[in-house]
């Protein structure tokens, strides 16, 4: 399964930004989770693991966020901002997100409730454990 | 159904907050949809409706939003900030939202993808029908 970049339905006029996303047109898979980062100073980096199971959808709400991964098809980033699109990320995905302006904001749907075993920091054991999966 | 003010986790470190919500723990609702609201100026005012059959979880991202919502408890409101509380507002109850501040941001997940036929602006009619469901 390979990151994918995901179009969200915008709708701007003068009371401000709406931007709006079906789970069943964009995601392959159910949220069970979300979680919101917000008040990282520019150069703040997060993430930096993969996860065994959960799939993940990272959608910009303000400011400018990097994302940064490796799949398949190498090293790849894509930058967030407030109009999309989003980015889908798969299990065994390594990636990690660095806030690059003020009052930047995340907010992020996740396949599955918080579990500390689903983790992998280590870049090397993601790509091996992808490896034996596919 | 009555509205409900649902805690989050907050985790604030030197990387920033991060507030998280399993959907199992905290809603009534499978979510089949997000939408994100942002840039809006201060003292701009948004929905003004109930729905027929959507539940929403409204979780404030940044700065100050005020919920104002009518059920059977009368008229009431509270305070979105960052850090939580949320809010779930079932269906047929009226609600607006006013953003107070500057680089205030709202994430809504909402039960049902979006259907003009679902929305009722009228508070009277929106209480009737409420009266009738009870």
């Amino acid at each position: 399964v390979l990151v994918r970049l995901i179009d969200l339905t915008v709708v701007v006029d003068d009371r401000g930004r709406l931007v709006a996303s079906n789970f069943s047109d964009s995601i392959p898979f159910q949220p069970k989770r979300v979680f919101i980062i917000s008040d990282s100073a520019p150069g703040v980096v997060r993430g930096g693991h993969s996860h065994l199971e959960c799939h993940q959808l990272l959608i910009g709400v303000s400011g400018r966020i990097a994302v940064y991964w490796e799949d398949v098809r190498g090293e790849n980033q894509h930058v967030l901002l407030p109009g999309g699109p989003a980015i889908y990320i798969p299990p065994l995905v390594w990636a990690k997100q660095e806030y690059l302006t003020e009052n930047s904001a995340l907010t992020v749907l996740a396949s599955h409730e918080y579990r500390t075993e689903d983790y992998v920091d280590d870049p090397d054991e993601s790509r091996r454990l992808r490896g034996l999966r596919t």
